[in-house]
C-alpha cells in the first residue's frame, strides 16, 4: 500500500510540474492539456468523474512504429516459416509465397482474408503458454531492419508521456489494436504502463483441452474477433462497456473508434498522429499500404480533430535518440 | 488525487483492522486469511507481485442469490413478453411457452440451445444504450418473489467483504459469469466495487450501424460468446490474459475456472460456496436445476478446496438482515 501511495504521489508531482516534455509548445499539446484540465476540474462544466475517464489508443503507428511492415507480420512470417514443413499443402498457396518473399511488397498488396487464414493455421495448435514463449523469444532477438534495434525500442516517447499524463489525471488507458492481444501483452506493461487486461485486440479462438492430465488452453486456427475498423467500437463495448472520452489513432482503421468516441455527450478528444517525418521515422499517409491515413484524415479536418505532425509537434520521437 | 489517496488510506485502515466481519471464525475464513497473508508477505516463499494478484468470481450463487431462477431469466422473460407481439411465429415455440408460464419449472428443465435462441432474438435489434436502459428500468422496479426486495439487495454481505479485503491487499477482482455482461454492468460497481471493464460474461453479437446520422452499436440475435463451464477459462484468457491465483464459485459451471486456476504454479486458492441455509437463503446442491453443485463438489473434496457452508461460515447472509 505504501509503495502504491508513493507511486501515486510521485506520478502526481512529476507530471503536473511539466507535462509532455517531448511535445513542442504548439496547438496539439495545448489542446491536449486544455482538454485534460477541463474534464478534471470539478468546477468546469466539462468535468467528468474519474470512473468515466476512459482513453483508448491504437497501437501500430500510434504508440509504436509500423513501417516497413506491421511488426506482428514480421513475427508471423517467422511462425509461418517454422510451420511450413508440416504443411506441404502450402506450396502453391499465394499468401504463403508472399509471406516467404524477402520483399514484402506483394504481401502488403494482398487482401486480408487469405492472409488471416494462413496466419491462423500457422499460429494454432499450441497451448497459449507455448505461443506466448514464441512471441517473447522473437521479441528478444528480432531487430528492426532500419534501426537495427529490438522492435520494442520503437515506441514513441511522446505517447509514453501522454499515457502517463492521462493516468496521473485519473484516466484509465486502454490499447485497442488490430493486432493480436497475445503479441502486445508481453511488453505493453513495461513500454506503456498498460496491463494485459487493458489490451483489446484481435483474437484467434482458444479452446480448453486436457493434455498430460492438465487443463490447458489451445489455440484454434480461426479468428474469433478482428479488432479493426468497425470492430474497434465493438471491442471497446465488449471489453470496457463504456464510451471513451478520448481516442488516439493514426489510420483509417481507427476512424470508427474516433467517430464513436466523439458521438457521445460532453467534451471529448480525438487525435490522429500524422507520419510526416521521414528523417526521424517515416512519412506516409493517403497512399500507404501500411497504416493508410486517408478517409480519417478528411474526417479529422472536417471535424477539427487534433492532428499531430510528428515532425513539428514532437521534439523527439524515440527514447534512444540523442 | 486527494480523494483517491483518502479512499486508499481508508480502505487500508478499515480492512486490516478486522477482515471479514460477517464470517465465522472457522476453517473457511482462516484459510482465506492465511492465503492472503502468504501471497502478500514479501518474505514468504508464496509471495505474488501485486500485478499478478488476479481473483475471479462467479456471480450467480456466488456473489448474489440465484433462486428460484437466475435473476437474469426473470428479466429475459419480461423482454420476451414485450417482444411477443412482433413475433407471431413464437406462438408454438416451446421455449416461448416455458418462459411465459407462471411456473418456471418447465423452463429450468429445457436445454439451453432453444432458450438462448429465443432470448437472443428478444434481446436484439435495439442499440446498446436502449438495452441498458431496459435493464436499469427492470432492476429499479422488479422484486424478488420471496424477499420482496430489489434483486440487487440479494448480494451476499460476506462476499462483499471478501472482495474489499482482497482489493485492500492489492488484488484486482473480476466477475466471470455465465450471465450477460450487460445485465451486471449497471449495478456491479456499487454492489461489489467491480467496474464494467472487469466484468466478463456471455455476450450477444453487436454491430456498428448508422442511425439518424450517428454511429451506434446494435445488438444482434446470436451469442458471440457463452461464458460458462469450459468457456470461463477462455473468457479469462481473452479478457485478462493472466491465470488467476484465486477463484470463487458455487456450481458445476465454475469447475473449469477453478481447475485452471489451481493448475498454475505456486500457492493458489479455490473456494466453493455451498448453499445449505434454507432459512436465511436456500438449500440446494447435487439435484438442483439452478446452480447445480455436483461434480465440482466432488472435485473440491478430492483436492481440498475451501467449501463454505453458508449456514455455518456466514454470520449474516444479506445486508438487510437484522
Amino acid at each position: 500500500m505504501k509503495v502504491l501511495l508513493a507511486a501515486l504521489l510521485f506520478a502526481a508531482a512529476c507530471c503536473q510540474a511539466q507535462p509532455l516534455p517531448s511535445w513542442s509548445d504548439g496547438e496539439a499539446k495545448a489542446r491536449i492539456v486544455t482538454f485534460v484540465q477541463a474534464v478534471t476540474d470539478e468546477k468546469s462544466r466539462d468535468y467528468v468523474a474519474a470512473a468515466d475517464r476512459v482513453a483508448v489508443f491504437d497501437n501500430d503507428g500510434t504508440l509504436w512504429a509500423e513501417q516497413p511492415v506491421y511488426f506482428q507480420l514480421a513475427f508471423m512470417a517467422e511462425q509461418i516459416k517454422a510451420a511450413a514443413s508440416s504443411h506441404p499443402e502450402w506450396k502453391d498457396n499465394k499468401a504463403f509465397k508472399a509471406f516467404m518473399a524477402p520483399d514484402k511488397s506483394e504481401l502488403m498488396k494482398m487482401s486480408h482474408k487469405p492472409l488471416l487464414a494462413l496466419v491462423g493455421v500457422a499460429n494454432s495448435g499450441m497451448t497459449v503458454e507455448a505461443y506466448d514463449k514464441t512471441i517473447r523469444d522473437w521479441l528478444a532477438t528480432a531487430r528492426h531492419p532500419r534501426f537495427n534495434r529490438p522492435y520494442t525500442d520503437l515506441v514513441y516517447k511522446p505517447m509514453q508521456e501522454l499515457l502517463a499524463y492521462l493516468r496521473a489525471n485519473g484516466f484509465k488507458t486502454f490499447i485497442v489494436s488490430g493486432g493480436s492481444v497475445e503479441f502486445m501483452r508481453p511488453w505493453a506493461e513495461v513500454a506503456y504502463g498498460i496491463p494485459p487486461e487493458q489490451i483489446i485486440g484481435s483474437q484467434q479462438e482458444v479452446k480448453l483441452e486436457t493434455r498430460d492430465g492438465k487443463p490447458v488452453l489451445v489455440r484454434g486456427p480461426k479468428f474469433a474477433f478482428v479488432d479493426d475498423g468497425p470492430g474497434k467500437p465493438v471491442g471497446i463495448y465488449r471489453s470496457i462497456g463504456k464510451r471513451p472520452i478520448a481516442a488516439f489513432g493514426n489510420s483509417d482503421g481507427d476512424l470508427q473508434m474516433l467517430q464513436v468516441t466523439m458521438a457521445g455527450e460532453g467534451r471529448r478528444l480525438a487525435l490522429l498522429v500524422h507520419h510526416d517525418d521521414a528523417e526521424r521515422e517515416y512519412a506516409y499517409d493517403r497512399k500507404s499500404r501500411v497504416g493508410r491515413l486517408d478517409e480519417a484524415w478528411d474526417e479529422a479536418k472536417a471535424r477539427n480533430w487534433v492532428v499531430v505532425s510528428m515532425k513539428n509537434d514532437w521534439t523527439r520521437v524515440f527514447a534512444f535518440e540523442k
